[in-house]
């Protein structure tokens, strides 16, 4: 039982299909990542990918879906590159370490290209962080900022957006790495919607972005080619060698997705991994204790704590006996944690529901 | 007989041995994609590949080695990036498509910049292209450039240093994506080094960087840290998710060359194919012209023309009819090209140059 926050468990059924063709693609006697990005072979997984992306989510014919590489870390560097100008501004809402970060980088990069880059909220506070998402109205926006930047989930801090927000008019830009897919979405609102593909659709290496084709014809011209959104869009994601066995592994999971029925599924599955986990800490509240605000608990990445960090140790021993792995919250905050995505079955999350409930009992 | 250009064939034991840990890596009942890049099962992976490029190729204790995401064509953009100042300058050697675009993507940032980037020497002609290398005495060189920039092997052009070049007293970085580890080399004169691993050491969307540490310490540290060298030195390339998958298979590609006796090893068996194919090529000079000068002539991309493309159309088409692929030339110059990478068999050779042969007698 992989529990693991990002590489994370793949479906069963897009490994076997990979082991099972990875010496023979289709009949051609070649691993598939031995093929030539620009050969018919390769090109049709690459095509599949992006069509099944559109469908699932229902893309419009105006935004633009790319793969790219480098992870949610590159796009931290490429957003601002983009689309700062000398003199203009971005917006940045601050709901966790991730989003932290986005702003970080983004104000590294405005500072050399003579750009403001602002916090419009932020909901850190002492202690271990970030405890719920930033309303809407406590954002201080600015509605000629060339876009506002927010994560829609803070892995580490299990901090999620569970209703879509919109910050003011200029156009939204979401990190989405971590909840990507989990269920459907209105892609239409977005400038631009991006995550690394390590959680719920395939292995690291791979970044999914989705951007609005009026929106990226914004971005600047000047920029080396591989940095400019335009260029990837252009290329169809064969501007240069994608990392093409990545991108065959993506494919397998979300022919997988579409297999089990789609997304309303994939949501209904979540949802319920998530109620049994929650309710499993709140019935034993005295040992458990969710620092998340209720109304931003992720669906993604629960997290808690215990009341001492001996006890989180006897914890996280004692689930690994019982063959759970990854538990353990992220070294900077500490505690538990728990990533329920897209291909973490509903059965392990009942079977760690229980050893919560024994753990609770034996320490009662 | 897979001669494809990038991606590439890669060792069978390699694939084989991906095969078999596909669903279960060292006994954890995993893949090792799903597992954490902070754990110690995939750490060890990690080290593991590092420890092996530096013995194989006897890294220096003060030169860094880097795993990085975006190919070649980001450290197009990422070398300028980190080493270029207002007003400074760098000298780009331009001996096919690939130091072109090199300095294409140079010239970008140095305006952005205001930097100089200029060409130090071109070795291009009119027709299809590049046909030989540069010589140092015809470089234009800076000695207060930054570094001087020039790629090993052009896939496209066939056009390869056989003897490892200097120009000049400004530090060497060097594109070596498609002749990596294709032999020894004294990695200590280089600065930098960089290669995509698809041709000669694994799949696509791992780049290979190995750079000095005082030459990384040069660099700009205002950048966002996703674009510094720095930072990915000092996070031992965990400053992000790595692609995780793909550096486990440089990891088995390293383990093969290493058990197939290491790059002596490697060398012969380089040198024996491209042998046996040059000599195919001069011994039918009146069908087929190799258009490379012979002391430029690359031992991992064999380019040769036809008389006529219809010529070539049915030697593509025959060739393929016995089991070999991937012999088409790049589209911007056409003809034939042969790639040799490390995991191309002396056989597969030794069989295309008897086809070879055969064709010519056909055509004679």
């Amino acid at each position: 039982m992989n529990f693991n926050a990002g590489p994370a468990t793949l479906p069963l059924p897009a490994l076997e299909r990979a082991r099972e063709e990875l010496l023979d693609f289709a009949g051609s006697g070649m691993s598939v990542m031995e093929h030539s990005h620009r050969g018919g072979e390769y090109e049709a997984v690459h095509e599949r990918a992006i069509a099944l992306l559109r469908e699932l989510l229902g893309v419009p014919a105006d935004h633009e879906i790319m793969f790219q590489q480098g992870g949610a870390s590159m796009q931290f560097a490429l957003v601002p590159m983009n689309f700062l100008r000398p003199g203009s501004s971005a917006d940045y809402v601050v709901t966790g370490a991730w989003s932290a970060k986005a702003h970080a980088e983004a104000l590294a990069w405005g500072q050399v290209a003579g750009a403001h880059v602002k916090v419009a909220a932020s909901t850190k506070e002492g202690g271990d962080g970030y405890h719920r998402v930033a309303r809407v109205e406590e954002a201080h926006l600015d509605a000629a900022a060339e876009y506002v930047h927010w994560a829609s989930n803070e892995t580490i801090h299990g901090v999620q957006y569970l209703e879509v927000p919109r910050f003011g008019s200029a156009p939204q830009v979401c990190d989405m790495s971590s909840d990507f897919l989990w269920r459907k979405l209105d892609v239409a609102p977005f400038a631009m919607i991006y995550g690394g593909a390590q959680k719920n659709i395939g292995p690291s290496g791979v970044t999914v972005v989705i951007a609005q084709r009026a929106f990226i014809e914004r971005g600047r011209k000047d920029l080396p080619s591989i940095l400019q959104y335009r260029a990837h869009a252009d290329a169809r994601s064969l501007l240069n060698t994608p990392p093409t066995f990545g991108i065959y592994l993506v494919r397998n999971v979300l022919e997988w997705i579409k297999d089990l029925g789609g997304l309303e599924v994939i949501e209904r599955r979540n949802r319920a991994k998530a109620a049994e986990l929650y309710a499993a800490i709140d019935a034993n509240a005295g040992l458990y204790r969710a620092p998340v605000e209720k109304d931003s608990r992720s669906v993604m990445n629960v997290v808690f704590r215990l009341p001492s960090e001996d006890i989180e140790k006897r914890f996280l021993a004692e689930s690994k006996k019982h063959g759970m792995v990854g538990l353990k919250g992220h070294r900077s905050v500490g505690g538990i944690r728990v990533s329920l995505y897209n291909a973490v079955e509903l059965e392990w999350v009942q079977e760690l529901a229980r050893f919560m409930k024994d753990f609770a009992k034996q320490s009662g």
